[in-house]
């Protein structure tokens, strides 16, 4: 345990998420778009139709959904190398566009969507903690901004979203559980487990990690009941958001 | 001449720039940031101090001043690739960072800056013309906003920022002279002149570009004073911004 | 679902890892080396001993491991572009050496292992499912080996490694619940998670994924337990590999 | 201003250029070639034509010109690195190539050169300031040579060269106002602008840079007079080099 | 001449090769694959047939056969940094996997072997000098392999392979001429000759090169015919290789 | 045997080298350099003395001699790709340029070079066959008056150059032995092999390459003789063009 002095939370309860918002339509160009804040964590995520499929898919009448992300070098507490400057993406960031990524696509109905592909865009302005999950939680709405497009357009009959899917980190801090780690909970946490989830409450992705101390099968079984709290939340934020719209 | 048709202006005139806003402390990390928005062009600038100086300033007690620009992939008409995922950034990229450090660089005062430097970054999330005037503009404010907490913090005692600079793009439009032009009217303009100026009127840089048509000295001549007419109107929003903060 | 018909396990039943071999000292240079077979997937690990440390733990007196991971071109089937010549390294590999090294970091003690770090390689040269898991549970072997030379040698003197640790995977595939995946297993289930554990059965990584079909609450547990089960057999090959040693 | 004590030009006065010398058909291979000298500046210029177009004007009857620029390693005082072992090219370079693209796209008719490119090619091969706008003049008539070339097989009807093209940089320093500077004055001026302008003194391209002082629109329009003299000199020697082949 | 004390060879004589062993079928799932082990340098060489060809003989009826070569990091003495990280293959390596497709191509008859390519990789797991002449060695054996497959299975008729080649190294070192160096041997001769010859006896390649001390005609020629006896043996234990498979 | 109609020579006989020059002292600013022509073969060789020598050799007293190689990207029949815009070095060049480097250093004593490089650069600006052996035999020359610039400053005492080292090719075409061969006939030829030999006729390099038909001991032989015979006429072309100086 790395029993770094982590003073309690002031403004919410350990199994309470942060402030949550989200803006649609942020950006003017994307197909679709949304500024998403989770506490201090802000991420623009835009979704770009693309009537192109990867190479693997060609001719095959079905489509994809990808993802990238990135963090504006000032965005977290000491700046960052740009990677565009260092000529390559971190380890990191492609491990992250890769969970949007698969996140997404299990959601979606790769026949309905046809042959085309949406390209997902995170880019963290502001980073406090739950970049990853906030840019999934963010990403979902943006696409969905970008599928009614297509579907006012008429481009597609059917809608090829099958269900809403969100994201949100849980932690185990000294004993204490954690909902919604922010940057300094993260840091000092003994394991952190993001959760992806559906609306209806099947787990697409899980990734526990535990750097500082291990945990146990009853451990992961209460943080994972603590972020399924969570999600929910934010699954009535991202349809408040594209009933807004 | 490209003879493509331009409407005219509706909402401005054609000596006239786009509404200008600029908003300090756009984010929580950084020694200083805004967010500045000349028409649908929205670009964060921010400015991180740095203890070291570039090799070739060691042991020298002078400091420095340099700039890193770049677009988000969706933030203009048709996504562009992520330089990062690229592995390089463009030529175009390139010359506008150079651009903005050297801009900047011009009114500081490199031995009141003291042995360290200072890294602008220049993200642009919405483009529409004229992102790399707009980052000089925005980049000016954040870089005064970092010099005040040097000099609040009594690390400096001396302001090294000489005086204000700011910039604005001028084109010649089938004959007509235009201020700060959006993208439709730089795409289709035949010369168009970035011009960035000090506060006492002095030129720091000069860039002027002629794909379509070249241009003549007295046509040279009246963009310069258009562009001086632009520029006063943005040294008083910088001005603005910094006593609002 | 994707209903790939794959036939029924002849050899093993669906709760049945594969035949495992772990071969020490297989290679004569490094600190540290195995040959670790499971199945038809067969991977060479290494551990090097360096007495410097990465940057971030300079003048600190603790220790750091770190990996890297990578594919002989022809290890599977259809031959893969071979990374150095490709001048990067995809996504997939920095995610799995990032794992490999998270995972065997956890049962280190770090002031134990002093300053100076081990670096894990591990090269698949046979690849048919599962590579990363035995990456993991071949790469805990070279590490434990490397240390009993610093141990030997009174280059330290009370051992880091303060459990063991292993890797395996388990999957879903048309409602059967499969240990250890072969290839054709892997490809066509719905969902996998690869579970990290301790000799003491705590969770060190978990990475559940779904692209094909979402999985419950309880699937989660049945599968880990499942997981349980096989990493067992895996530790007692490590022990036998090391007492054999 | 820098107030570095740069001694009084011996063998020219400041309002006169460096002896300038254009041998054409430098090199057997080219298409187009030449060696220009400005004083101890020397650039090898050649041009290749090129049947195929850039992507963008696939199918469009449309032609194109584009440049590259290098400089030997050991061409300037203290070796520089090599750009291809380096893995890339400079900012600085790259801002050169651009500038010198599209000095020569402003005078040619991009439908008279038809579906074809023109790759030039402008490498220093000894440096003392200077070498972009040397590079912009040799170009024009290594280009010019190219499309002499396409007109005498025939290939091309029309010239679509629709006049010269020259460069040359002017500068301020210490109050004095200097014609083509070399490398020890371009070091020290405090402004110096590099001057694109055709037979019928028509600006391409201006490019106004202020380092050590600013200057103002006084200056800028004295300095471009002066580097008009300049360039009535190098269009002439430029007219010799084409009559001479 | 650099005197460095290496000592006398102990189990062999200077003119004897090291014990050489070729494992065919290596890997499961190569077209073609052997384990060649030279004392104690051992080299995975696999060939995989691929059905595309290069660029430059497209539509011409004629094959190729071009070669990758690589070291895990771990394989000698000292971690080597991973090329897939560093981002590049060293010139030496790309120096290596020239020679090995050279070799090879010299003894294929590419209108025979029809319009594919064969793709050979040598990997080597463990390092002890001679790695380039046991990879040739080696790669010879695994294209035959897969050359076979291409014959029983009807795809060519004809044996595109002219006749067997292998490869050897010798050096000179304190004036005793030495077959088949091993690494310490390797570091300190005066110079070292890899010889690629033919089963008739004709030379396909030699590199002979003096970092310390030169040598003359003489001792080439009798280098030469010391490299031909290895080459015999090695020759041997190919066709044994082959006849086993 | 490839039967390309290679024309019989008409200005030389197939034992005469081309013609050849060497300009010492082409460049101003390198310590050394010259231009070397070997018919239609111009290459730039410059020598740069560097006070820092590698990482290898830190405190150890002696120095160190490399080289890199380049091409201008029209210096050929068809443009080649600028390898500073493609972003790596070929093979080719990173073969060629380690051969430069060996050739060199064979040469020189490092002890009384003392704790310094001398970098050399060889630039082809027109290629016409036997690059890498033009480079070799003006790269001499331009170390050497690198080396005789450290004398007269009285930086080193002793020269360092033990002594003098050229360069050759030789080839076999349709049974016809030729030496130096132009780019036509090292196209079509057989095997050809470049031979670096002293003043004292040791070899110091012989790489020799049949990608057509191999060779035999006997045609090896032969061909040595005759690169002999070239490089006596070089080596007096060296002593000439440093005696001139």
């Amino acid at each position: 345990m790395k029993n770094i002095p982590i003073p309690d939370r002031i403004d919410r309860a350990d199994n309470e998420p942060r402030e949550l918002s989200i803006t649609p339509n942020f950006l003017a160009h994307a197909d679709g778009s949304v500024l998403i804040c989770c506490g201090q964590t802000k991420v623009i995520c835009t979704a770009t139709i693309d009537e192109n499929v990867p190479a693997f898919l060609k001719n095959q009448g079905r489509g994809w959904v990808t993802a990238e992300y990135g963090m504006l070098p000032a965005s977290a507490n000491g700046r960052m190398r740009r990677e565009a400057a260092a000529g390559k993406q971190s380890g990191r960031t492609q491990e992250i566009q890769r969970l949007i990524g698969r996140s997404l696509r299990a959601v979606v109905d790769m026949e309905k969507l046809g042959s085309r592909q949406i390209l997902i865009d995170c880019d963290v302005i502001q980073a406090d903690g739950g970049t990853r999950t906030a840019s999934i939680s963010g990403a979902f709405v943006a696409l969905s901004l970008a599928v009614n497009q297509l579907l006012a357009r008429g481009v597609i009959s059917e809608n090829p979203i099958r269900e809403a899917v969100a994201a949100i980190s849980v932690g185990i801090l000294n004993d204490r559980l954690l909902l919604d780690l922010d940057y300094p909970e993260d840091s000092a946490c003994d394991a952190d487990i993001n959760v992806v989830m559906t609306a209806s409450q099947q787990l697409v992705e899980i990734q526990g990690t535990a750097e500082g101390a291990t945990f146990s099968m009853q451990q992961l079984n209460e943080l994972i009941s603590l972020a399924q709290k969570g999600i929910e939340q934010i699954l009535a934020a991202q349809q408040q958001a594209l009933a807004d719209n």
